[in-house]
């Protein structure tokens, strides 16, 4: 017997909760508004004022909840507004479930106002699929089909172009399945790897964001352990996949090749660990590994393994793959490689002078507790912040790996829903908050405990740190660099949320301490050197 | 004997100035610093916080000085980002260099950081044409042909992706070419459509955008007033087309096939000039036409001309082809047709009772001068703006064509700096105003006399007024679309322009005279019921 018909939108709810997606980020237009008749109340519609912004916190509550979050956009406009971040997503490797309205299909011939012409391929080439069913009746199935895609290794955004009048035609049920996840690496080529690692006298890992992401971190511990390998974090991760207080720790890598050959030089073996091998911000000349060094790689991502230009590698989820080499017997044990220095204390600055960037995340490493989480996209002070704000357990830390402004200070509203036990800190650089500062707004009206702290250097600082690569002077002017004139607490107060300006070094402490202890979300604006 | 060669970088600024493109639109990042190296003191940039303000601006600067801008994004991110916007121009038609940041050549194989990967597909389907040149020495012929796809009708954006090295190289000038970007109508084709104008009893014409920007306003009065035919504005028209205290003004025309054919009912012959036949929003029935009219159309949009239902459609430069429709013998004078009733004044609003849109909008028409540009993007307002507001003069109007919300605040700044003689209006709503905020940071840094008006209704209205249509009982929850708890005056505040807040009808007229005879920006945020 046929199963009795529904609605597609009721059997889209259906496949919604069966995939634990109850959560949906938007922001609503004409076209659809046919999703929402009948709203059940077991799903909760977090709307963002721009669609960059709907995005970001989709982003940050994937990572944190480790599932497909749900989206929902407006037609050609929004997910033309959401481009940026949906680049970002899919950098991130962040599964992503987007819905967009299109027009009602009797009127596409005629272009009609608010219509995606090319629908699917308007998000391209930074979706893993993207699709407008043929028939209103198919677009529940085209909604699983993406959740599936979407959690395949490597994960990442997908999109689903649905026409205004589908919601309500007569369907079938769509029954959820099952669908593995997770991929298990060819087992001839990982023992070569393992063989190789147990043969080399001075071993190293290269940690990428991928093992955080996939749940790795305490085999990854384990597995540098078992062979006293230094553990490097790769260039630009944009997550924590190894204890920086642990005595194998050596540090991160910058985007740099000669730079990382040189770090790396030594080592007769390298693993690049849910890593890409590697990732370069400059040009570069001479070898990818120092001389000598035997490079393998395991990954999730084979376009990643396809490309890098040297070395052994497998294509396996990182958890189930160290699981495998952790099964190996034992090597025995090597000597232990001498540990990092620690970074100095920084003394408070004198009354009167600026705050260093240093002097801020030394303060908010001492004001956090251990298991906050900080989500950062502030990229003058990221090596700063490495030095004096370390972390140290899994999914403690996260920021973009596209490069692209405008994440992390809505990702950190997303995480915040997502984990509403943990105190989340945005850790935001002036330019990159203004990319997306409207997300202050989605925080307050969830009275959201994040405590956003703005790095107020008053300038694209990263842009002059990086012109002297491109020929200017020291100093040179640059144009569309410098960020004057912005008051944030008045753009706090503007979308609903307490601010504090801080300039003396004495002052930051305290103001870290009570936003931290905060219920609702504080703006803490710091101006730095 | 060869030209002495120059880099690429002053190759393009010869191009640049040669087809007046000084104003550079932009946000910078590392991979486009090479564009910027020796800067010339003529230039101009403007920056704007996040690339769809960038993208905004530049359409408003491009459609007030009717020549094409140029933008300068920051790589994937930066035109991901700007994609709505970008969509925007395209159905605005307005025309725009964009370039691109890419990677240095030498590192793309790597999928290096901030790598745009197929960076000429990213854009589409919202380019006229996109390009990344094989070699270096190729993107000053790229851009130029950029520049002359742009300006050729139908009018609209295009792309040219350069990896970051290219600025550098060694290259020949190129010279500047004139190409033309008017099309003149098929001979034959617009003498039937002159006749058929000559020979109908009743005729209408239906304005749309393309009149005004093609610079056709005073020929499509001369052609209405010697047909005595009346002239209603196409659905969505993003522009003021025609005179609307003009005896032969008759209204705005819905998107809404039946209350078209409602609407033109009685006319034996319509014109539709400069505008698809018609903009659609929602689903409709029946005939496209009232029973027994004739149908013809002018446009400079090859695809509005192929898609339309039923008609005779001459694909030309609007302009032009009113000049040779001009040009024929005038027939004998029709009778008139009766005038349009003038709406009603509407009352200061009593102490303490919420000020009527209508009446904002009333009491804007009387402070404002007539030539004073009105550039609008409050979507539930703008049919009472069409009763209370209306425009008499070529380019005295800008809205978008599209759809989607974030292009009229920054597209204000764009034709503030284009038009430094003109007073600015941004008529805003509260949700559109949230979309592109930070761009009154920008009107801020160049002190631009505009004057920022939010319509303030706290939601976003046109949803309620949609949702019926879709189903919903009047009244009914739609989720995110409340917008509670936003402070304008701190908002403009924390960009550094002056606001203040009108809640008293009596305070409103005052308050707009004094933002209206400012030298600087004022932000006036009118809570409306």
């Amino acid at each position: 017997m046929p199963s009795p018909l529904c609605t597609v939108r009721e059997a889209t709810w259906g496949l919604m909760r069966a995939h634990r997606m109850t959560t949906v980020f938007g922001n609503p237009g004409s076209t659809e508004l046919g999703l929402f008749l009948g709203w059940p109340a077991d799903f909760r519609y977090v709307l963002g004022l721009q669609e960059s912004v709907v995005v970001g916190m989709a982003d940050g509550f994937a990572q944190a909840s480790g599932n497909a979050s749900f989206v929902n956009l407006h037609s050609a406009a929004g997910v033309g507004h959401a481009m940026g971040n949906i680049f970002t997503a899919f950098k991130n490797r962040t599964p992503m479930v987007i819905t967009a309205g299109q027009q009602a299909r009797s009127i596409l011939p005629f272009d009609p106002f608010l219509h995606s012409a090319q629908a699917t391929e308007l998000p391209k080439p930074y979706v893993k699929w993207s699709v407008e069913p043929a028939r209103a009746e198919d677009v529940p199935l085209a909604i699983a089909r993406a959740y599936h895609v979407a959690m395949t290794p490597p994960r990442g955004p997908v999109l689903v172009s649905v026409p205004a009048d589908d919601w309500a035609v007569l369907t079938e049920p769509v029954a959820p399945r099952r669908m593995s996840t997770l991929l298990r690496p060819e087992p001839a080529l990982l023992a070569e790897i393992g063989a190789a690692l147990d043969a080399a006298e001075r071993p190293a890992i290269v940690v990428g964001a991928a093992v955080d992401r996939d749940g790795a971190f305490a085999e990854a511990v384990q597995l540098a352990e078992r062979h006293n390998a230094r553990v490097f974090v790769a260039p630009m991760s944009g997550r924590c996949s190894f204890p920086e207080d642990h005595r194998l720790f050596a540090g991160f890598l910058p985007a740099t090749r000669e730079r990382i050959v040189q770090l790396l030089g030594g080592h007769d073996l390298i693993l690049a660990l849910g890593a890409p091998a590697f990732t370069y911000h400059v040009q570069g000349e001479g070898p990818h590994a120092p001389a000598g060094a035997v490079l393998v790689q395991i990954t999730d991502d084979p376009q990643a393994a396809a490309w890098a230009p040297l070395g052994t590698a497998v294509f396996s989820s990182v958890r189930l793959a160290l699981l495998d080499l952790l099964a190996r017997p034992a090597p025995p044990l090597r000597t232990p490689p001498q540990p990092r220095e620690a970074a100095p204390a920084i003394a408070v600055p004198a009354a009167g002078t600026r705050i260093s960037t240093a002097y801020l995340m030394q303060t908010l490493a001492r004001a956090r507790t251990r298991s906050s989480v900080v989500v950062e996209e502030a990229p003058s002070a990221r090596p700063v912040m490495h030095q004096h704000l370390p972390f140290f357990e899994p999914g403690s830390f996260l920021t973009m790996c596209s490069g692209g402004l405008g994440h992390s200070l809505p990702a950190a509203v997303g995480v915040a829903l997502a984990r509403p036990d943990a105190k989340v800190i945005a850790l935001i650089g002036d330019g990159s908050a203004m990319y997306a500062i409207q997300a202050l707004w989605t925080a307050a009206q969830f009275k959201l405990p994040i405590t956003f702290v703005i790095v107020n250097n008053r300038q694209y600082a990263a842009l002059h740190h990086f012109a002297p690569v491109f020929g200017f002077a020291p100093g040179a002017a640059l144009p569309g660099t410098e960020l004057p004139d912005l008051d944030f607490v008045a753009l706090a107060a503007g979308h609903g949320i307490r601010g504090q300006r801080v300039t003396e070094g004495t002052a930051l402490a305290g103001a870290l301490e009570r936003a931290l202890a905060s219920n609702d979300p504080v703006l803490i604006d710091v101006a730095v050197d």
